[in-house]
């Protein structure tokens, strides 16, 4: 298969955009991404996206798109992986480009979600879960997540407040994303005061619905264009499964689909975990980002609270994470996070991450997760 | 890029399956397919689905069919383009095997559409269409193809009745399958006497919505496997775009996205349109069949009618369409059909169609189509 390049990023902010559709949001950060690339055309569109069906009352985002961005009669198809929906489109797009059948291809995420009732957010987002067997029982994806953080207190015996380092480091590095939801900064004594959503989950371990759309142009190496910006190699791929339902794990702390899809993506690129400068993960909630550490071999079994707490996972550290502010500080456009997390890794080695820019970063690895864990999408990138 | 087969196929009955889930119809598929194929394992799966969000509350099809199909860790993620969406997941699985990302990799098609109330179809249908300039203003998606069937009307001076032949034709080929919805003849008469659905549109002209779910497995050619079963290749694919709002088209009887797509996959397998001996085309409304015929070359504007009429659409005719009943017949599981439609090619060109052998095919067309013409698939399959 071809080599593949990230030619092009583009994003709108990320923020609760009451009077632009989801039209508006996906032409600001195609634009931008196609600006960024140089280049006009592509022959390919991949759109990320979970929830506009049920939220917005529009599938069909293909034509929506294609047609939007002035680039009909385009081949484009929407990609869905619940809540992993961005990684999936990017996966799609490399597959396509790196297979041969496009020389050029946007992966674009999009999702707008706060216009809208509140609990028909939460019905959207239960649709990640199993309909039958965890839902349809009044199990919400929170409800969900609950039940993991629960058991992981109780079996590595760590409370409640051992998870607010995690929280404080997203909403300290969304200070230096000017496209963040939140930009305060935030104390471990705000997330112990802060209300609970789903005990033990509280608001301040949970990622922030929101809108915005993302874009990346891919493209076969050693295009003509226009643009000055280096390419970013995608030199890992690959995304892998686990049981839809919680109560089918085995193990439910133990995320295989997340393990497996960041290792083949390593081993693709020929890495281990100890090369990656910066880790783009899945923050959904505090109890994800910590299920994730010991699922990719950063951290032993009940230990990855411990890193966050020695500061090894700040820009500084010897595993950044969620460097522009991850999913809880950037905010989470569930379908178009995934493509968030490539463009602030692009920005990271380009060094264009300005004060949030982590030093000598070369090799960063993006992971975008869908349902409670049970499909994952990992993208390693290098310059 | 590789050369892809179709090596094995599997498909439920097309029925209102009231008492089983998406899983238990995507199993069954998934598993005959298998079986007809002669092997276990699969590098990859891509599942076609429209509207399992809405009306079953299920997203992330690509862990549940993974998981119940007893696959993971499996790649696997869920392909959308409306009512396209079957025939984009038979290309996204065509792009990953002929691109070298998966040796082999299933294709499914399912949709649970008919144990719900009906007014939540209609609105997870028009969802397709274009939710802030078309379905915002209580445009239904049977309304836009109204509007499209009273301006060919108007144009080329044709009634009502005249679009009859064409409901007769898939009613008779469905007869002789026994997967099909509806199994009763129809004629000319029942035709002119059924009721309107939106004028000029009757329940005669329209597909009905249905459950089902059907599996192809696709593989880099000459796999060792146990089936004796001569494997299918495919030797054209592609797919394109055209507006979403019909408003927006500069001429909306032309449909220029499937001409796009047939042409496209046409010419990719050296194929001219008079060397096809059938078409599997996206009857969802008779107009569609119509507008179909006339943007892929086959008549002229304004006489895709005069061919039903003169019996050239037929099985034994020089263009037989639908030739298992079309989605009229059949049912159109909308998420499911464009993977019915594969299948069916493939029935035909191995010679198991039963009484509905087409005599001697060798090449035939699948077309897929979402929206009002917005986003089509086409593949042309060869033995």
């Amino acid at each position: 298969m071809r080599k593949v390049d990230v030619i092009g990023i583009g994003q709108t902010d990320v923020r609760e955009h009451w009077a632009r559709s989801l039209r508006d949001l996906a032409v600001e950060a195609v634009e931008a991404a196609r600006r960024d690339a140089g280049v006009e055309r592509v022959d390919a569109i991949f759109i990320g996206n979970m929830a506009a069906s049920s939220l917005c009352g529009q599938a069909n985002l293909a034509s929506l798109v294609a047609d939007a961005c002035g680039l009909l009669p385009v081949e484009a198809v929407t990609v869905e992986a619940a809540c992993a929906s961005g990684g999936a489109a990017v996966r799609a797009a490399y597959l396509a480009v790196a297979g041969g059948a496009a020389d050029r291809a946007l992966a674009v995420g999009v999702e707008k979600m706060t216009d809208l009732l509140t609990d028909g957010v939460t019905s959207a987002l239960a649709t990640a879960a199993d309909a039958d067997y965890e839902a349809a029982h009044g199990a919400s994806f929170v409800a969900l997540n609950a039940l993991l953080m629960r058991r992981y207190m109780h079996e590595h015996h760590v409370r409640r407040e051992d998870f607010a380092p995690l929280a404080v480091l997203s909403h300290q590095n969304a200070l230096d994303n000017p496209r963040a939801l939140y930009r305060q900064p935030m104390t471990a004594d705000d997330y112990a005061r802060s209300p609970l959503v789903a005990d033990p989950i509280g608001v301040l371990d949970s990622a922030g619905i929101a809108d915005g759309a993302a874009a990346v142009v891919l493209s076969a190496t050693a295009p003509e264009r226009r643009s000055k910006r280096p390419p970013v190699r995608i030199s890992g791929s690959a995304s892998a499964t686990d049981t839809l339902a919680l109560a089918d794990r085995r193990d439910p702390l133990h995320w295989t689909a997340v393990g497996h899809a960041a290792g083949a993506a390593c081993r693709m690129a020929g890495l281990r975990p100890k090369d990656l400068d910066l880790f783009e993960l899945h923050d959904a909630f505090t109890i994800v980002t910590a299920l994730t550490l010991e699922a990719c071999g950063f951290a032993d079994r009940g230990t990855a609270l411990k890193l966050a707490a020695e500061g090894r996972l700040a820009r500084d550290g010897d595993l950044p994470i969620c460097t522009l502010g991850g999913l809880k500080g950037r905010g989470h456009p569930v379908g178009a996070s995934g493509v968030y997390q490539v463009v602030e890794v692009v920005q990271q080695l380009r060094r264009e991450a300005g004060k949030a820019q982590v030093k000598d970063a070369r090799v960063g690895l993006a992971q975008s997760v869908g349902g409670s864990g049970s499909v994952a999408v990992a993208h390693v990138l290098q310059i």
